[in-house]
């Protein structure tokens, strides 16, 4: 708030970024639209996309068939193929690689289930760093790794990426992102975010939440996390562990949770609660666990109906507390809470209309994710990028000459 | 975030606004001090000053002995008896007037005790245009009014200001600003905020919230309010009704509340309940009634104790809820809160010991507001203040002229 104005330099290097933000969310796009967008002159976005070109971070190409007369505007694409992070997903039941290029494209991706109830961060980082060979050695020689990170299930410190708190996974002060960038050898250092957190950043840029300022993210997996997205930014907290949604308290003496309090939202709306309710704990689990009993509920099965019933009232309870505290634009449902959502819409609308302010509902959408599970991997690319975004030219030769 | 650079006019307006921020939070500084906080060099905070000191906005001298040798720098101070803005405060049970002079000087200030239960948006809003004229009456004729701004008690939308939802006022979307706009008949118009949202206002820029990121601030009245600094910024969300935690139901099924819910925090630990719990609500109210049953608990009364230790585990509920949600580094408890914390912290730290994870919890302090019955006006002239610190010569000139 009490900063300076920025240097000239600054200000070019904030250009520099902004264009290649620009394009990296938006596509290819043509220079007459950027020199709209950033509210810059052409000879600017001229100097600043031939710097972004000579990097062989972006290009800049004829567009296709414009249907118009007269000369066409060159289009500028990010080089998708050329730079790219490592993103991974260390969730309950699975863990993810993948690479993903500039532009949030996919270019290759590596996954398998894992075993619940035992959890030996040393495997699981043994894992991904061999999946990430594996795509390591099919890339070209004139690609680049810009960033790496990963989306964990847990609470994560801000400044050094120690997963904290993580009791679905097993893990207690993990240096994480220190061990996966060592057993990675690239000289990169793996940035670490909360999985919910990161599916909230990956719908704020690429999903359900483009041009919102103001959203909330819920993700189901065994727990319940949150990201929440204030002014059109992450709420990380004063140490990184804000989001913590799953650990309020929406049923007080409830049902015990993980974290050692009782009737906390993740307690109430988890995977654990809607399979007891089901009278299906003994016998599923996961995500097909759930989904199970959303088809059985939509085949009319009562007890089912009744087990969803049950959850999306308290994830009523959980979502109207949430409204009051954020006049978000949009709540969106990913990971499990998808199906829960979709099979107990109407509970949760129910309370949220006895329970939430109507000047702070009456413009609220409830939706389910558009990114659906890759929502995680996603944001994680999103963080990966994070650097580069922030300063192009200069991250690019440090890694090329790394 | 997409935004290109600032032009260099920009910069300038930002610098002005700056430097003028500074003197206006810090008091006092010396130029060395202000060429160091914003990163300029002197010749660049020497044209600044004198620029600012030209419009009358601050006055360079030289400081008092400083016990050092040498030539002194000299020192930039606010012009806090010339420049200053009309502040008002709508609580449940008072109305306030301030002239608040830039440095954030309580200059002058009127307050009249309402009596509950009706509410005439007309009749308050021409007993605080009263007082200001009263003040202005005693001004001398070189001084400038550079905004005015009012804190309520209810749901404030962002856009125009109009109060959508004030119950314990008995105001329902009422153009409160813009009445007392036309009532003032200064040619200004009179911003409007939530109270609680700017009691954290207030902490954050002259409170116990200096040099916080993110803290959050609970304001007792009748009932509760709730404001939120996340990453340095007010949370408003989608149309400025965030920060409405009073409405987070924390005991579902309990106390009926005003907006038609249960168990809402404000049901649960708001005056009613706590005057109720200990056989008082018929004899007594408002401010004075519960600090009798504070005082009656410090001497003994076990019913007094009681009653505080029932809202102060309620009031534990809801702060661990926020805690998780938030990671602040600071909850500060004001209005008739502080009464009710300093009566009650003993529930309070432990229910948040059993709720909040230990990962969020473990930097987080606990106080009572720095500002008392204050922050809510001082907030309120920040409010007013924050054009002419956006842009201070345009701002003077527009004020002077009109």
């Amino acid at each position: 708030m009490l900063r300076a104005g920025p240097s000239q330099e600054e200000i070019r290097r904030h250009n520099l970024g902004t264009l290649l933000r620009h394009v990296h969310l938006g596509g290819p796009t043509s220079r007459a639209e950027l020199t709209n967008r950033m509210g810059l002159n052409r000879s600017t976005i001229m100097a600043l996309t031939a710097d972004l070109t000579a990097a062989g971070l972006v290009r800049e190409e004829l567009p296709r068939d414009t249907g118009r007369a007269g000369r066409p505007s060159l289009v500028v694409r990010p080089e998708s193929a050329r730079v790219y992070v490592l993103a991974f997903d260390v969730g309950v039941d699975r863990v993810v690689a993948a690479r993903i290029g500039l532009g949030g494209v996919i270019l290759d991706r590596r996954e398998t289930v894992r075993p619940r109830g035992r959890f030996d961060m040393a495997e699981v980082v043994g894992i991904l760093a061999g999946f990430a060979a594996q795509m390591q050695r099919k890339v070209h020689s004139d690609t680049v790794c810009v960033g790496a990170a990963a989306a964990v299930c847990g609470a994560v410190r801000k400044s050094d990426g120690v997963v904290r708190f993580g009791p679905n996974i097993g893990l207690r002060d993990a240096p994480f992102g220190e061990a996966l960038s060592a057993e990675l050898a690239l000289g990169l250092p793996v940035a670490v975010g909360n999985d919910a957190n990161l599916g909230a950043l990956a719908e704020h840029t690429r999903g359900l939440g483009v041009g919102c300022r103001d959203l909330i993210y819920l993700h189901g997996d065994v727990g319940i996390g949150g990201g929440i997205i204030v002014n059109n930014q992450l709420l990380g907290g004063a140490a990184g562990y804000g989001g913590e949604v799953g650990h309020t308290v929406v049923n007080p003496g409830g049902q015990p949770c993980g974290c050692g309090a009782r009737g906390c939202l993740e307690a109430e709306v988890g995977e654990r609660a809607l399979l007891e309710h089901a009278g299906r704990f003994a016998a599923e689990r996961g995500r097909d666990g759930i989904r199970l009993v959303v088809e059985a509920a939509d085949k009319g099965d009562i007890i089912a109906q009744d087990a969803l019933h049950r959850v999306g009232d308290w994830l009523g309870y959980g979502v109207a507390n949430l409204v009051n505290i954020f006049n978000p634009e949009v709540v969106i449902f990913g990971g499990t809470l998808r199906e829960i959502y979709l099979g107990s819409a109407a509970q949760v609308r129910s309370r949220l209309n006895t329970c939430a302010l109507s000047a702070s509902r009456e413009a609220l959408r409830l939706r389910t994710s558009a990114l659906g599970d890759d929502a995680t991997i996603v944001g994680a690319a999103e963080l990966a990028f994070t650097q580069v975004l922030a300063d192009p030219l200069e991250v690019l030769a440090a890694r090329l000459s790394g």
